[in-house]
């Protein structure tokens, strides 16, 4: 099994919420979108986003840690953009915040020598924006 | 904001297990490793996994939804390993067994034409490993 993401999936609400937020508000392309059901995003060069309806998700992956939707907390997992600079970070993070995206986290700097911001998306999975100096910084970068 | 995805972060109870099922049983090469704080794999041209010691991860991000760790239920995330045969992913799961990757589901025909089953990792971290016959699987193949 070699070492390879291909796809990310996310269980949420209301798909018609993420279609909104992504395409609407983020201007992001889908590659697929199937009303009520699912919201594919391409995000790399073989890697899609998956926002997939709860109940569906539920239903083949298992009921999910933390009951009901809306219960309180983060979920495990969180999603990085990383950028070339701060001053790109904070732009992002001003746009997050005026499409009113969930809580968001203005950038500060972090001990191993980045600076970062989270936003949140309408599940609340958040997004962190980082600008990160190092080696695994340029990595990420196209 | 361009649709680009550079890290993937989970929270990890213990990151030596993570480190343990990772590189020791799947045999992934880490990128980064800190031991008790974090074990970053690159899992993409652009993508990196990063497994996060959850104290730190909460100490950021905030408090987990569905608390204590070992709570019952699946994280509301799952990522998907894609192959070009039926057969590998068969191979994939059987391996994933022989290593006592958690709960293993075997592979099974979806209703969009896939072919698909579940193991776990050492937190309950669903892995789907995919065949799927459509332009989406053509896409997230290197």
């Amino acid at each position: 099994m070699d070492q390879r993401i291909s796809f990310v999936t996310l269980a949420v609400a209301d798909v018609a919420l993420s279609e909104q937020f992504y395409c609407g508000g983020l201007g992001w392309t889908p590659q697929m979108y199937v009303e009520g059901e699912v919201l594919m995003i391409r995000v790399g060069a073989h890697v899609v986003l998956s926002l997939w309806d709860r109940a569906a998700f539920e239903a083949e992956v298992g009921p999910i840690a933390g009951g009901a939707a809306g219960a309180s907390g983060v979920p495990p997992v969180t999603l990085a953009h990383n950028v070339r600079t701060r001053e790109e970070v904070d732009a992002i993070l001003r746009r997050a915040r005026e499409l009113g995206a969930g809580p968001v986290t203005a950038g500060q700097e972090r001990e191993w020598g980045g600076y970062t911001g989270y936003f949140a998306d309408p599940d609340g999975y958040r997004w962190e924006i980082a600008y990160n100096p190092g080696e695994i910084g340029d990595l990420v970068l196209p």
